[in-house]
């Protein structure tokens, strides 16, 4: 299975780390390939880098990076509907996104970071999580995907 | 063909259905797999469960299920946006949401609701239309997937 | 490959045309079925049909298309955001997304349009640019996602 992850949202990323979990449990291999905001997801939570341009500086200003700073695609009013989200998680004993991320590790799940968007947005290879074990483009990932039975764009 | 329907966003719903109904007629076996605000589409109109607990109730409350309640994705526009579009439709004398949800279970397309996410959200059984055949988790979906020549997330 | 495009958000789009590209360079046969909002990807830059009806009016106004009209799904703030990833793209020496359209039309790559949301939005096929080769409905994408090894919904 792949799963291309576009979106940098806590529903979708939950959702699909769900997916990925599952999958691998079941014994299916499993490549991630993070692009464009879902390169958020795998980035540290706090950005080490100090990219030179202005423009770059604001683009990590405004899109900080880190699986604790994601948000609800819907009803975040702020942060309060994400909050109350964790909230419930916590209540039902589910895992964090940040635990479902280090059990699709832990099971061999793949990282790949996407190149091309790690260039525009000025990032480097240190902002990213020890999960994420290789960096490539689009090319990596068709390569997978023409193999898998199964492949999810999210 | 597998769809897992993530969004609860008419627009979304809509394609979802058209190609569901697309394949059906065209003898393909087809499972969609309802889950996180997907799970309003198939929701009833009018919330029966009520939750216990405080933020349960808070969240039902800003979520309302029902393929009656869904919004365009962009330009909803206080509603008006979605009204239109649901104008425009009738003109056409395309069949609305509803119609093709119904079209879908009597060409038998397969509706499973994600377990994970009721919980998460405080909903019951009784809080689905009786279309929704099976209730069961993500690894429920890939058994149906692995099969699948189609598999698509929404 | 196929690709459904359900978005008409620049980043999405970008990204969509980075994959089919990828895909053709690799020997891939692609088709890309362009609906709802995605019709704006391929739409001429400036609406050239007049809807005779109000609503359609109204919908024209609010929804105009073309590749050089898209906005990002995230931190557009009014254009800023937009205008600022062009820049970085520009200075990365990456290709534009009508660039990248140009591309895959000349590496075959196939383009439809979905009859079913160009009636509802009420457009004409003049409205699109000619690399849109084909306008057929759902059923046609079907066809090809048959027999595809990835389809992709995005």
């Amino acid at each position: 299975m792949t799963l291309v992850v576009f979106s940098g949202e806590l529903d979708k990323a939950l959702a699909t780390f769900n997916i990925a979990n599952a999958a691998a449990a079941m014994g299916m291999e499993v490549t991630m390939f993070f692009t464009f905001w879902g390169l958020n997801v795998v980035r540290k939570n706090r950005g080490l880098s100090k990219p030179k341009d202005f423009m770059r500086r604001m683009l990590g200003w405004m899109n900080p990076g880190g699986a604790a700073t994601l948000k609800l695609s819907k009803l975040n009013m702020m942060g309060i509907g994400t909050r109350m989200m964790k909230g419930l998680m916590k209540q039902e004993r589910m895992p964090s996104l940040q635990e479902l991320i280090s059990m699709a590790a832990a099971q061999g799940v793949h990282f790949i970071a996407c190149t091309t968007s790690i260039n525009m947005m000025g990032l480097t290879e240190e902002d990213f999580i020890p999960e994420v074990k290789e960096f490539a483009g689009a090319a990596a990932f068709l390569g997978e995907a023409r193999q898998g039975h199964v492949n999810l764009f999210i």
